[in-house]
């Protein structure tokens, strides 16, 4: 998988997965190889690949390696399926995981002639569809913006949480292209602060100038007037709208309405989770105590504790605009998103 | 100044004046010794010592020191008077500075024949007042709340940020011996992380458990229903009930509006400003960006900048009850807090 752009999370040989490890950016540029199913599921899990689209295309490209390891082992197809389950264990709140791993299964299901052709086929075609799909977000949420704007994001939905150009952050490419940017505010995103690590550092490599604030300024910041739109990724989005979202979203969206500012939505169509009425069915992830902990070198006190959401539920109502690859939903809270379907 | 608090943010000894270096709990529990105001005033810019009711009696103190210093040099008034203005410029949004060294002017002013023994009885008064006010505002907070109760706390209104005791978290210290606390929740609070640092270690120094959460969380933290009461302290409150405190105490009452949580104030009457009618017209200290940049590794970065306001403003409407030492006013956004005067 070949490409232009000047990031990129995930590097696919042919025979291996390069992963850039996302935990030690900006101040270090590594790529781990990984040559099996195992490896890239504890790529994922240990994070140093994140973001929906890319955990989905990682996982794709990992169940290539699992086929490449495992075939023509009489037993290849069990074994394989076993790496796709491990795969599937890695993280449970993005759906675009599932949906590749859904993808790469209908694949093997089909019995082709050449599976491991096959299977590199479907995840090379997973990952330049996802890249595709960024390019085009990018133009209809700029498209929907219509002028000069001044933009929050949060967290990281840029090249590095996809196969390349981002999701949010292909919005704010798009307009920055278009000479639409007056200002990029970007929130830190405790406790991993992919903000101030990740979305800072690639706007950067692209020439574009961001301003990073702490999590808890963001409600100032509107207040003071600084910002027209907020630009936000997604992990999961049901039926009715709702999103599922790194935590923080959920607080920036309420925010948004009390201060006029609007919320946008940007993810592939792979995000849409249509088998789930509400955003109350989604499983939110709750990770290690010691991710908040560690910070205050108090992890061995056993009256000090700490809850660790890494995810949120936005309700629909509280988004302006759900931008997908295929179309925008103007008002999901009145809409849904039904009509994104393919 | 003794005491029989487990925490001290300040020790005075009579001729120096001791300060707990914040910036290096919990790892390190180190007092540095001031023996001039210049000392304190930068034990102040450079937050070894912060907290708005902690920086007024440092600062009275530093009055002291400078006084100590300088008399009976034949300019000692005059010597005494710039080392006030040098106090009075470390920090600019929490009033109690203000009000403590407009205290100690009033020492002087009154030319006591003994102005040492003079001023350093008024330092004294302030800081055994101030932990007066502290007690007497957790008891009357516990009253106010009236039964079994989670909280969140922002920041650290604890010990460390008072004479001892604490604003929000002498409230909680007071529902935790009448057995009413069902669970503290603290905010880490970006960028200083007061929370994880200093609230949660300065609970378990009581014995009070204490559940560490990113800032980002606390909307989703009230939409999961897990707390009834936000706590928090105040650096200025004007005559209106508006109320500046550290960044995020605004987001917090924007979302506990929505969630139905109830949000309390307490502060000691030393933080009134009723020469400002509103709180539009506080100034709201921007410090260095690189608070926030250090930790992305980025400060070299000319395409990346960060916006690092400290506190913010919350509007009176938001806020259920603001709690002192002279009494409560419940809905401030309806009464002001005229009636809290001396």
């Amino acid at each position: 998988m070949s490409s232009q752009l000047s990031v990129q999370a995930l590097q696919w040989t042919g025979s291996s997965l390069n992963v850039l490890d996302q935990r030690a950016l900006p101040a270090h540029i590594r790529y781990d190889e990984y040559r099996d199913a195992a490896g890239v599921a504890d790529a994922i899990v240990s994070m140093r690949v994140r973001g929906a689209p890319a955990i989905g295309i990682a996982a794709a490209y990992g169940v290539v390696l699992s086929a490449k390891y495992h075939y023509p082992d009489p037993t290849w197809q069990d074994k394989v399926a076993r790496d796709i389950d491990l795969l599937a264990a890695s993280r449970p709140t993005a759906v675009n995981l599932f949906w590749a791993l859904a993808q790469m299964r209908d694949v093997l299901a089909a019995a082709p002639a050449d599976p491991l052709a096959a299977l590199a086929a479907k995840a090379e075609a997973i990952h330049a569809d996802d890249i595709a799909a960024n390019y085009a977000m990018g133009e209809r949420g700029a498209d929907l913006i219509g002028g000069a704007c001044s933009v929050l994001t949060h967290c990281n939905a840029g090249a590095l949480a996809t196969g390349g150009y981002g999701t949010a952050l292909g919005v704010i490419r798009s307009l920055h292209r278009r000479g639409q940017i007056n200002k990029v505010y970007a929130d830190e995103t405790r406790p991993w602060l992919q903000g101030a690590r990740l979305t800072v550092w690639e706007l950067a490599q692209d020439g574009i100038p961001a301003t990073l604030i702490a999590d808890s300024a963001a409600a100032w910041l509107m207040k003071s007037g600084k910002i027209d739109w907020i630009v936000v990724g997604a992990d999961r989005i049901t039926a009715n709208g709702d999103v599922a979202n790194k935590i923080g979203t959920y607080s920036l969206a309420v925010l948004a309405k009390r201060h006029g500012v609007k919320l946008m939505v940007a993810a592939p169509s792979s995000t849409l989770d249509l088998s789930l009425a509400t955003g109350d069915a989604i499983e939110i992830e709750e990770r290690n105590p010691n991710e908040l902990l560690a910070d205050c070198y108090l992890g061995g006190d056993s009256l000090v504790g700490a809850w660790n959401p890494v995810f949120d539920v936005t309700p629909a109502e509280l988004i302006t605009a759900i931008v997908t690859e295929r179309g925008v939903v103007v008002d999901p809270g009145l809409h849904g998103v039904r009509s994104l379907a393919p």
